[in-house]
């Protein structure tokens, strides 16, 4: 569907960061809802002279998802700014201070789901190149915005199916700007250049059951679940890299749900993520973990091991000409050079990283997927100002405040 | 009640110990129920001349239990054969081949719920006694039967309130014999003549949830368990005593319910039961539990500890005439002598060794608690010819086969 034409009046001004961000709070997009935002965002966008597109994405057994694709400008370069409308569940309503899917503006401070991850993001981006756009309408190239609404869900039916779906039309990518909060927190601290790749196993370790008075009848899998285990602690994975933290393991669940304290328990099981650095891939990762578990196991622990199907592989945007312009966007802004950071959790930019360089930067993330989700008033017009600087830079034009 | 009155008349010969098993395991006495099997000792006791009497005993939240108290003679020596009446639970019913409560025997086995977790016993050790005094009706001293229907249970209102009870009224007992089954295989393997105490900890690390992205932020209460219970492994509680295997404990489940692979836990909960010998009490075995796990912890893991209350210390009874009596009584009959044993679980002899030495030998326990329970037809004839030798012996009169 291409909206350019019939497109409803707003209520607001869509190039003020702060009530386009209060309009987007307002849609209660709980993944997989689109509750609105994507409707808002694609009047908007069609309103200023985007072309608008809404492919919706399916897989067996999963809900419907709808997707957004715009774009100004018809030549190169071309800017893709990326990003989700879609929240993470409101969690204990009762215990927020302030309506979820209200928008509310108290002391500086606007409240809401997604208030920071990351509809404050996405709308100081697209407030920030419409303003661009509005006022150097002659300017070169063209600016795409790419955003799904299945980014907090599953991310199967969204980004690395939008991405597809834009290159089989032709479509082709530049730079990327991912708009997701990266500052932990204040607007100087951090850009993202890469991502930790994320691989998670479960481990089954298979005893034989039978009563604790009669231990030489019996076989304790939780005996060698913690020797397993323990031999996975034993050992970092590795000492980081240039740009990257050391990996890093954790055990995210263990159980076993014996309620007899008279049994032996027959199974054990556990599940670990990891989160690795460029040193590794899936598969040499997944290796490696193998190899700790047959040593330590020898013939005395008999396991299963099992990961899950993975496309979080670790990743770096090398710092170059790009990441420099979006670090010097930010200090010129708040006077202070942020961090080029390989931080954190995923997030979409693993799969943008196939087409094109990606680097991310938003707001400040400390209340994100929490209660009282919130960000600063300042904090968004200070990323529409640093966005509407880099638009100026990326696309060779003189900065006019 | 003194039911050495009005007592109705039996459908069979209770001198036989293959019919007065099926009569009891044809009476469904799944703790607490009392399912008509004390109803049909008090009968086959009282009219075979015992005073018998049917306390019935409560305790808050519990549902109300009922025992038997039955002695024959006025003087001493005083023999005590001690038992339960109550069941475990048949478990997945179609599973059984046969009839959990028919007592039907098929090619020289009787099968049902009991037949070997105690009603055989039970009933071979009736059937011999009153075969003894039918015969022997001058014979000196005194028999007494200490039977309860809450020994599979929470076995607070059982034996152990049946001995204060019994001690009140002026009961004094010399030895006793319970007839749990002790034998692994065949008649001829196992009395047991002690126990290892039983004592059943709960551990709970405390950590940080937090991100797995953002392991800083958090602390893994799992890392902090597996180190714990890895240090509760490394070294033996001890070597084993004169009569006691070594002490083991078993870490009998392990919890930690997260299900979200990208979380970090808040709390990771272990339970772990320790079968200890005569080197430990309780007291200081649980010292000893919190002076490794301290120094294990370090400042580094956060955990409470706390333990269940128990009343199973272990225990043993001095091999000396008793033992050497029952010993003699079962070889007489098998051709080998059995071992002395105190392996395996705890049983009610706990509370008993408190009164008077005590001595534990019944069938062969192979298929207690489990789907098609059973006992050999041959088992049960043989354990009453040891019980009345023992007793002839006991009571110091020549064997009349
Ligand atoms: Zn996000
Ligand atoms: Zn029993």
């Amino acid at each position: 569907m291409d909206q350019q034409l019939d497109t409803p009046l707003l209520a607001f001004d869509p190039t003020d960061p702060v009530a386009l961000t209060q309009a987007l709070v307002r849609c209660p997009s709980v993944t997989p809802a689109e509750g609105g935002a994507l409707a808002l965002l694609a009047t908007v966008l069609a309103s200023a002279g985007y072309s608008v597109h809404r492919p919706v994405f399916s897989a067996d057994g999963m809900p419907d998802i709808e997707n957004l694709y715009a774009r100004i400008g018809t030549e190169g370069p071309v800017l893709v700014i990326a990003g989700h409308s879609d929240v993470v569940p409101v969690g204990d309503a009762e215990a927020w201070t302030r309506d979820p899917f209200g928008g509310v503006i108290v002391d500086g401070v606007l409240y809401g789901r997604g208030a920071c991850d990351m509809k404050g993001g996405l709308a100081a981006m697209i407030s920030a190149a419409l303003r661009f756009r509005r006022d150097n309408p002659q300017a070169p190239g063209s600016i795409a915005f790419l955003i799904t609404g299945d980014e907090e869900g599953p991310a199967i039916n969204g980004t690395i199916k939008l991405l597809a779906w834009a290159q089989s039309r032709g479509e082709r990518f530049d730079h990327c700007l991912l708009g997701e909060p990266t500052n932990p927190a204040s607007m100087s601290d951090m850009i993202k250049i890469g991502r930790r790749g994320s691989l998670t196993g479960k481990l089954t370790v298979n005893g034989k059951q039978g009563h604790v008075g009669y231990p030489h009848l019996a076989d304790n899998p939780i005996r060698g679940m913690v020797r397993l285990l323990a031999a996975l602690d034993a050992t970092p994975l590795d000492g980081g890299t240039t740009h990257f933290d050391p990996s890093n393991l954790e055990v995210t669940t263990l159980d076993v749900g014996n309620p007899s304290s008279n049994v032996v328990p027959a199974q054990a099981k556990a599940v670990f993520n990891i989160r690795f650095n460029d040193s590794w891939t899936p598969e040499t990762l997944a290796a490696e973990i193998e190899r700790r578990l047959r040593e330590a196991a020898g013939n005395l622990v008999r396991y299963e091991l099992a990961f899950q199907p993975t496309n979080a592989v670790a990743f770096l945007t090398e710092p170059g000409p790009f990441v420099t312009m979006v670090a010097d966007a930010v200090e010129a802004e708040t006077g202070k050079r942020p961090a080029l950071s390989t931080t954190g959790g995923t997030s979409d930019a693993r799969f943008i990283k196939n087409y094109c360089p990606v680097v991310e930067y938003g707001v400040v993330g400390q209340t994100m997927h929490q209660i009282d989700e919130r960000v600063a008033v300042a904090d968004l017009t200070a990323l529409e100002r640093i966005t509407h600087r880099l638009l100026d830079s990326y696309f060779a034009l003189q900065h006019k405040p």
